[in-house]
């Protein structure tokens, strides 16, 4: 049983066709698993829906909490993108590299709503990588794995990659 | 660098809207890797495109003479649902687990063309569990990894499930 | 007020993903006109779900009863491209152009459920066409009406033409 | 021959993936015409690419004098939502019904790039409409037809309905 928590971030971003401004609603999570005809035993839960640049530091501190309240040894985090590294160290104080969980923080450049979404593809490579790397925290984006601690996002192109 | 080889199936299915069938004409894989923004180093190759109910012995013999042939340890292949299990059973009587490839086999329920595919889901899972996982051969279908000769496809519910 | 008759065609063809085939299930027409926010007030009514390859004597005749029986004097019929203008011209013979009825017959080259499909532009088309069109009998198609007798469907390129 | 101008609105934004907001590249027009299959005779010129909240005065005098220099007595134009009455008022001034011009304005409450786009409805149904309906100036919107001067969106409900 994989724990999933959601916390907004691009990938749940939708269109108010009324106001023309983009927004959160429920989270696309159950509905992106159906499609992906997925199979993996998992248990979602919502701990906020909001733009990870307006992430504060007492969100990351219920993000954290929240992992270590979870009995389950994996988790995955869906995530902005902005501000995924800084979670994933928050996260990595408390859950070492060798430590008991593996934790994979994934999210979007595109809504899921939007025609040309990566999110399916991150949240099915997010998935597999949970429940096979050995304990520590991780980012899941491109469809590569990353240490917490080896990855920057390279805000020019929107792409994870290695810190050299 | 992982190699991709396509074989067809239902990932590659499109609709021809003059006849009314279902045909294959190139592999979706570029466009699909694209959508998710991948930065996984692939090389990828056609070696058939063929209904996997129509793959004949000699095609399963190329297919191993090109994992064979391939210099990557890594590869993943996308296949039909219906005789994935028997690909993967003639591959493993070459790439034993434990040996020195680690081979993924993927494929989609419904076609990449179509609205409600997922086959990107699949296709970031499978490309997810070949980085990872040690040589052998498997099947990354519904989320899920299954060592080949561990999983069966209900034929009732189109699910991929341990064998009991 | 205008009646929607459904009888199958492309439009509403889905995919099996157990069998690989295609088929009907239900239509998708409330669906298509809650996506294009539609407010004209109609009433849908299935009178069948074939393929028009497949359509009788015995359907033709139920439609054109169906059409006699309604109420309404403006009918948007949903059909399958191939044999559309037969449908057509037996509805012709009843409804002639200059009665009471104005009958508009539509149709998609690619089932609605596929990325890729023509069905809401088509949708939008006739449900245009038949508030503003004199009565008579019509066929709705690539963006253009055309009067029954005056159109042909080129088999080689899928587009509705007007007769020479 | 049919004379499309293009001015922006939702119809034509898309997602900037870097900076996460919405904003408008080259007009998706083509694109959606090939889509539906349309064997209109259509010339497209791109007028200005704004939100109708942005436009000003001076740019509706544009559009007013574009429609004027068009050879074509059948015109389309592509309009966000929120002002397509205020430039509908304005050419009506000059194109006043029993003139020599009909013209149709149209738009979308959602981005055709999204998955949810009333887009390609509204397009069939624009491009139905002024070919059939008299000289005059018309909101195509919700699958209705409105003479300019009886037409007016509710806020609450992103709905065009005629005036009481």
């Amino acid at each position: 049983m994989i724990r999933i928590f959601v916390t907004g971030g691009t990938f749940d971003k939708e269109y108010n066709e009324l106001s023309g401004a983009l927004f959160f609603k429920d989270t696309h999570l159950p509905e992106m698993l159906r499609l992906g005809r997925s199979r993996v035993g998992v248990s979602i839960g919502t701990l906020m829906m909001v733009d990870s640049l307006d992430m504060t530091d007492a969100d990351r501190a219920l993000i954290v909490d929240a992992c270590r309240q979870a009995v389950e040894p994996r988790i995955v985090i869906t995530h902005g993108t902005d501000t995924m590294v800084r979670t994933a160290r928050a996260l990595a104080e408390v859950f070492p590299s060798g430590g008991k969980k593996t934790i994979v923080l994934t999210g979007a450049m595109v809504p899921y709503a939007f025609g040309s979404s990566d999110g399916l593809f991150n949240l099915g490579s997010a998935l597999s990588f949970v429940q096979v790397l050995t304990p520590g925290v991780y980012l899941a984006m491109n469809g590569r794995a990353f240490e917490w601690s080896q990855v920057t996002k390279n805000r020019e192109t929107g792409v994870f990659e290695s810190r050299s």
